[in-house]
């Protein structure tokens, strides 16, 4: 007797369909196409000699440590790395506060595992983390969202009205947010966590870029505020003795050393790290053991800042190019952000031009980018924007790049302003 | 507004708690104490110089690629590796039927995320690894099981009877099961692949121990009976070509390698190997890229092969010296399994003899063991049951804590003659 295997799958994954991204990543496979579409760091400033000294040390000094099975809270030099990391921001944090996750991903799947029941709304920027809506989906959330502008999340009536639908949290990416490039102003930021702690919503705080800022002032995370919000009503109580409030922040070593090792990390209160690694026990058991020692051996001692130096120097030269070249190349009616870090910025064609139509022709002249609807939770959005990553290609085949598709570009909005059909031949 | 967290997780947490091995490796730190209670393999013999050569070669020669994201399928020439590892069984596999997990558990997670609904049944040996309980009490799953004995899995009315009950599949350890030991003969081999085809119940079979066999003859999986089966009915129809039936096979090197680098596998027909790729994006994009090339590089070659003689004599050396000391210190009325390989033997105390309570005592007296009763899916089963392991203690080590628990179950069994009370003080 044969079951067809479809008849089999769980029902939490029929509103999962395999990522666009990693779709696109496959076709960026083919090595004449300079793509924009992916998410990856430059691969030519990964400091491998740095991880050849580090992984000879912890397999010479350490080896049967680094290969035999370990705690599911992480590696403890990490975690207190972690911890005094976050420290400067005048938080209390510990290693206690810290889970080892493998890389941010994992974060946002135990998150889902831990807090979403099937129905549970969550509140997200729009638009949003594709990987996020794609790991929550698994867990049957729904999604509302509020907009954002150029100064990331707009804290408005639409952004009201989502928090009065009840989200069992907000998911927010202070930090040249992904997709958009953008960032949440102070003002914006010092309003969010009151207006979340006046509704008692938790916030997701997804940082991935905040340590790749190219210019202006570095704002401090949510958390960090949130804190000082705590702290400040424990001195008006007179209250002793602080603990975190109701953010929890996600944060990852993928952009800042190296995405293969997947290291990312939550810190939290201790009850929401507990019951994260007990998820986590039945997820993996642990993050291996041998990239979190040589992930920890690698970051210590400054070198992790140092290499941000040089990882800010070369993204910030890459995004200067894909700005001249959009310039100088797309025509009159696409607009696009202006990040002041990370590794994405955001494109808007002219009304009525649709993305995707615009990708084929793309990659008929051998260049790539991501249509703007995979990171809408809803149908039909943003079918006219698109998301360009400028940390992977080179400043060459940057300026190439957009050259070619300005080209498609051009094509594309006299055809529109000539007829009602989209006609791109 | 503060809203405690433990009334936002969601309703899927309620069942799963802290693995009680986890808690317990947690007093194995201790360095006094000797721990039969882990599933740790001997890091002496952990191959360190090889995963140095490995990493060195990797991080010169490939540096960037070990650093930077990968498919989520996994890294080729792995998939490949095990795609010839199992055609030595005359299955067909290519590596579109492999997908690498962070670990075998990951592979009991994504399986249990990709078919388990709420309340699904799912039908497991009794007792079975409780790792698998945890992955699959994190989906809502329900479970039925049938007993096992010296023979493994019994195939008699009680499973037939749980068949009924129409489990979503069974999960099957067919080698040196864990926790008891026991191997599944050939003879249920055949009934087993037979019957699930019967009644059109899929089988997870999660061997990771198989290549670990110190004496008798090597048995095939149930994936290749599965294959034979299917064969000879296509030939019976005349039909071309042959698929994978209903068997998914788990594997791992975590035992044949290093549990450090969590490294595991899934082999499934392509359209359930492409539902759990889907599943693991959301879950951690994939596994890391550093170590699954340094695995393929220290596996490749025929190493692999070689290392597991090296382990084989080692753990049969062990295994030979834990039966000798409990039939030299266990008292009368303590019964054990005699396993032809794996890690892992079963102690059933006398009727009436909690293990719970003798552990305690052991730790009191250095020497500590599992439970049975954590390796049930039901409540108040196997209370005079243990697992002990025998794969991590040096042979010094075992015959002391051997003896020392020797001592606490002479105590123990003669206080049980002399009353009705347990009292071991």
């Amino acid at each position: 007797m044969t079951i067809p295997w479809n008849r089999r799958y769980a029902q939490r994954m029929q509103g999962v369909s395999s990522s666009v991204i990693r779709e696109l990543l496959k076709l960026t496979q083919q090595p004449d196409i300079i793509s924009f579409a992916g998410g990856l760091p430059a691969p030519e400033i990964f400091p491998v000699a740095k991880f050849e000294t580090a992984a000879m040390r912890v397999l010479q000094e350490h080896g049967a440590q680094a290969l035999q099975y370990s705690p599911t809270e992480g590696y403890p030099p990490l975690r207190q790395l972690i911890a005094d990391k976050m420290r400067r921001y005048g938080i209390d944090a510990t290693p206690d506060n810290v889970l080892i996750t493998s890389g941010s991903q994992q974060a946002l799947d135990l998150i889902g595992k831990v807090m979403v029941n099937p129905g549970d709304q969550i509140l997200t920027e729009s638009p949003t983390y594709l990987g996020a809506l794609q790991a929550w989906k698994a867990y049957q959330a729904e999604f509302v969202t509020a907009p954002i502008d150029a100064n990331g999340l707009c804290i408005g009536d639409l952004f009201e009205e989502a928090l009065r639908a009840g989200p069992k949290f907000m998911y927010i990416l202070p930090n040249f947010q992904n997709p958009s490039g953008v960032t949440l102003s102070m003002e914006r930021r010092l309003k969010l966590v009151q207006i979340a702690d006046q509704y008692g919503i938790p916030i997701i705080e997804d940082d991935p870029y905040g340590d790749l800022r190219f210019e202006g002032e570095h704002l401090p995370p949510l958390l960090a505020l949130d804190w000082q919000l705590q702290a400040s009503r424990r001195e008006a109580k007179n209250g002793d003795g602080l603990t975190f409030g109701d953010v929890i922040y996600l944060g990852t070593f993928s952009k800042t050393l190296a995405p293969g090792l997947r290291l990312g990390w939550i810190m939290a209160p201790t009850a929401v790290i507990k019951k994260c690694v007990t998820a986590k026990q039945g997820a993996d058991l642990h993050t291996s053991s041998l990239t979190q020692m040589i992930g920890y051996e690698v970051a210590r001692d400054g070198f992790l800042e140092e290499h941000q130096q040089v990882i800010r120097r070369v993204y910030r030269e890459r995004r200067d190019i894909m700005l001249a070249a959009m310039e100088k190349y797309f025509p009159p009616g696409v607009q696009w952000t202006h990040p002041q870090g990370g590794l994405f910025l955001w494109v808007t064609l002219p009304e009525g031009l649709e993305a995707t139509a615009v990708l084929e022709k793309a990659i008929a002249n051998k260049v790539a980018f991501v249509p703007g609807t995979a990171f809408y939770p809803h149908d039909n959005q943003g079918r006219n924007t698109g998301r360009f990553n400028f940390s992977n290609a080179n400043p060459e085949q940057i300026e190439t790049g957009i050259r070619r598709l300005g080209a498609v570009l051009a094509k594309a909005t006299s055809a529109l302003e000539s007829g009602p059909t989209l006609e791109l031949a």
